[in-house]
């Protein structure tokens, strides 16, 4: 079977982090990334001898990145006309522009949470609802911290039945090195419920979800802390052993010297990990509580790459790779390192 | 009646608050305040022009007071021998040392809730145990979290009951002015459950308990996402109603410009508050939603004050001011000017 | 003489502290404030009980703040009817706008930092140039860092002549309670030379001046890094000497707890300075050194309330209240408070 | 000629890194290195394969590192009688400890910037004083700001000459992932002269130096504010070309992107540099000015690896493997990829 050609359309946090995972699959190729600027990753991008072909995303950009001395391969058209999919991460609202270009190409097309739900036909998430994207056409990945949380919810929800989710998010304002967005010495609060247990529900009609959202001055990762009202009692052991059983969830502890975010942030780095990032969410064995019959636990969700695996099974799904869930994200898990 | 005598023992930031707060009933006295080193609280109170008479807490204390220049009325034995009661702000550890000078004089003591349950015979919330508080002599005050967040619960307590509460702290790491903690572009995260919650069931053991804590690098007031499972349903518009009813419990919007704790903490300063202090606590009416029959809400506890109004409470029990909850923590409401 | 009549245009951080500046003053009259919306500080404003009168910007203005419940007095036209003299702390860009209505109804008018040069007859600062803004029209303020380190150089400067000034800023990024703007875990740096090196050199056109500034994440005060080569020699003793002599200017120590920006800022909460503010800029004893010939030292700048003194400066100066530097900054000093 | 055998005694930030740096010189082989707990960074040491072997610091610290389940193989006393020189990034005080087991066995030893000055024979700098460092037993290296400082410091000394230095130091105040320090809101000034200018006058006597600190809440590098006075006069465009052409300095633009010390955070994980770090210090082109004759200029220094490069020339030089200096400092950058 001939290599699935995928096209990743912005060059930025995501995109790169996809770019990097879509090379490792063996049944894929990544022909190579769309990107309008030179900003510091395409500059990067460069200085390592352009690893990726890059394609400008209109006639101007072309201009700008030639003169900024980066290599152009051709346009965004031109490299739609070799692929099967492309994995849109521009900026929110791009992307349902973009579409337009996929459309006329024939070409499927995968976007980021950002946009808005109805640029897709699916609302997806690789565990979750894996056959709803299979050969699909436009699939829509759930956001950062909803992939993170919707991984620990299913695994419960296959183990025992999830009624019942109330979620309080700790959000990191700003990734590392954004300068267009950030809190100082402040904590902000949003509405409630927050978009993330709204979009659980979206995914997961059958459990009932709300919660509350702050978002905290740090950059290195997302905290969700998570009650969960299982329909079988379930012991925190149980909990921890199905979260320790799960091929995205890593389990560590805070005796181990795990102590918050920036530990997770800094044990990736020392992991040499490239750009220190890590694919599964983080669940505290010493957080993990009963109120009555309900779960409490904490997650940590790695804001930057958590999208990429899901992302990956969404290639999958829908270009027919894979038409079974547990074969489709094991294909993933298996080319990213993510066995245990 | 004769004003009961006060002394405040610690001019930090909770006991330059308490003396505030004293100096403001009516019914007591404040005789003094207690430190042991010329910071630069007790510079200011000199700057302002001594509106405290202070007391050296040691002899070698007294030395190091009067070379920068601030006169030094007495010793802590002396005030101790003009007063009724002592508000012990000391940190913690200190307090229960000073315990053997409080017996020693037959002074009573009310100790902030940085000391062990151990140095008191009472735990003490002016709203949910009062009548505990009447006529003991030693009390330790909850908390600054635990002490908002029994506000909030005993006022949905006291109208439907209140079976259980899960809580999520949001915990601000440092004061404002602190050097010697404080995080940099990290959460951390503590075991579970919280001592918030376990010292809530200590005050009020028909409720089970548990919750997360996660630390966070900000200033200005911590924020609970509490969620209270109650036995009669009730509404938001009840939950809302409620607090706008609760002398301690101010009810904001977002849409109004409260976005977070930073707006609260200038809202104290554009109020010409003292300090920009608050001492209620406050609830957000956009952020109230209901998971199944369960309440969720937000609550931002502002941490240096907030524990003013229940230690004058404790005062007034344990003196034997008044007798009954509802009277003493009408009169601290009516001297502090919480009056709705 | 019949006191001088003050509007104060725009109710924000800068807008109220000129409110409360301008009320100290025995010798003008704070006809009223105005602004557009009912703010977080507006609606201080009126739990305070409305102590200045308010005047609504504009006709849907006074719609929305009488929906918030906010007395509304008049329009900003009426306002103008009634004063001498506006002083304009509106958003950047606005108060080019207002001017048209001062000029309208013959007010002058005192624009603060943010503004262009160009809205203005005399760029001021009420130390420096005291006297070209006699009987001017339309003045301009210095900005916050600009203020600050105008009075530090302006006092050397009349003591042994500068000749020439390097400063590094490092810039608090928000104030307290800011939402719209921030950085988180980021230091931001801007092109060489900084804006306020080549003002200081427009208000002291003898002195040669440049210097780097760096964004930092913190909220309670700027920080400049001064060095300054004087005419003739100086020694550290002798800097400290003047600054400790000049009625704007509080030396402080390490040693004595002022650890840095936060702990002056509490200093002003201790002090039970309205809103917590200082007037002063703060020098640092043991931070002054020589490099050969030329001075160093370290200023705080406490950005909220810097500029009012010399905002009302300059209402002495332009309303002709008094005709000569040091006594139309002597009177501001007196009034606030600033008198050594 | 046989390999030089080196031992890298402490693996946390700096220990790993050396531990990284050593292991890409063709003319070293890392024996090992050495730590006492299992920490993160060891436990990812184990979860990457045990790439380098490990030794315990002391007995009780090869129970808990076994009882973590890391591979050790063998004691600090072991593999000190298998090396030629021991890289020493202990915690401050423990390397003075560690030097007499250093002499017991013979091995030379570099320590680095944390320890105090008397630990060793010579105070080292790669490029300043590199023939001090030539056969000598214990050299101690500058700490990172230095470091970086000298290098540019150096740089132009060795074009025009440099008379005096003027610093300002923006100090990050903790790594990423520390949890003992921190600042949270707060800056935190040091008196003045700060250790870095003082040590800068160490290694280079003919130079006056002086400057101020201050701690900011950043993770991400210190930025150095310089102002050097040169014997001859220099335009910024020769300044430019000059640190242009160094080996270690990479010369950067606000303009393409590099707004502060997270863009080039950022730039070192878009660059796939293991864990994000890099080894140049970097320079804004444009934040060069001049005062008067005196150069104004602004750099970051990545603190977590700016030591690595020096510190392999200091084993170069006490190792004799080169006797002269651009030979040394040659070799160090060809293994570390740092040709121009």
């Amino acid at each position: 079977m001939s290599k699935v050609k995928v096209a990743v359309v912005g060059f930025g946090v995501i995109g790169q982090r996809l770019a990097d995972g879509v090379a490792l699959q063996e049944d894929m190729e990544l022909v190579g990334v769309v990107d309008a600027a030179p900003t510091i990753s395409v500059r990067a991008l460069k200085e390592r001898g352009m690893p990726y072909d890059l394609y400008a995303a209109f006639p101007d950009a072309k201009v700008k990145l030639e003169e900024a001395g980066i290599p152009v391969t051709g346009s965004m058209e031109d490299i739609l006309q070799k692929v099967d999919i492309a994995l849109d991460a521009t900026g929110a609202g791009i992307g349902a522009k973009n579409k337009e270009l996929y459309k006329k190409y024939g070409v499927k097309a995968v976007f980021q949470g950002g946009e808005k739900n109805d640029v897709a036909d699916v609302f997806f998430h690789g565990y979750a609802n894996y056959e709803a994207g299979v050969d699909a056409d436009f699939l829509k990945l759930t956001s950062c911290n909803t992939t993170g949380l919707i991984r620990a919810i299913d695994c419960l929800d296959r183990q025992v039945g999830i009624e019942k989710v109330a979620i309080t998010i700790i959000r990191r304002v700003a990734d590392p090195g954004d300068y267009h967005r950030g809190l100082t010495n402040a904590l902000k609060v949003d509405k409630a419920p927050n978009h993330q247990a709204v979009d659980l529900m979206t995914i997961m009609p059958h459990i009932d979800a709300t919660g509350l959202l702050v978002h905290t001055p740090v950059t290195h990762g997302h905290f969700i802390s998570v009650m969960a009202t299982p329909k079988e009692d379930m012991t925190c052991e149980e909990v921890i052993a199905a979260f320790k059983a799960h091929p995205r969830v890593t389990v560590v502890k805070i005796d181990d010297g795990f102590l918050g975010n920036a530990s997770i942030f800094r044990y990736g780095r020392d992991l040499c990990n490239p750009r220190g990032d890590h694919y599964p969410i983080f669940v505290w064995e010493d957080m993990v509580v009963k109120s009555g019959k309900d779960i409490m636990f904490g997650i940590h969700i790695p804001q930057e790459s958590i999208t990429i695996p899901e992302t990956i099974d969404a290639v999958r799904a829908c270009m027919g790779m894979q038409k079974e869930r547990l074969e489709g994200v094991g294909m993933t898990n298996k080319y990213l390192g993510m066995v245990k």
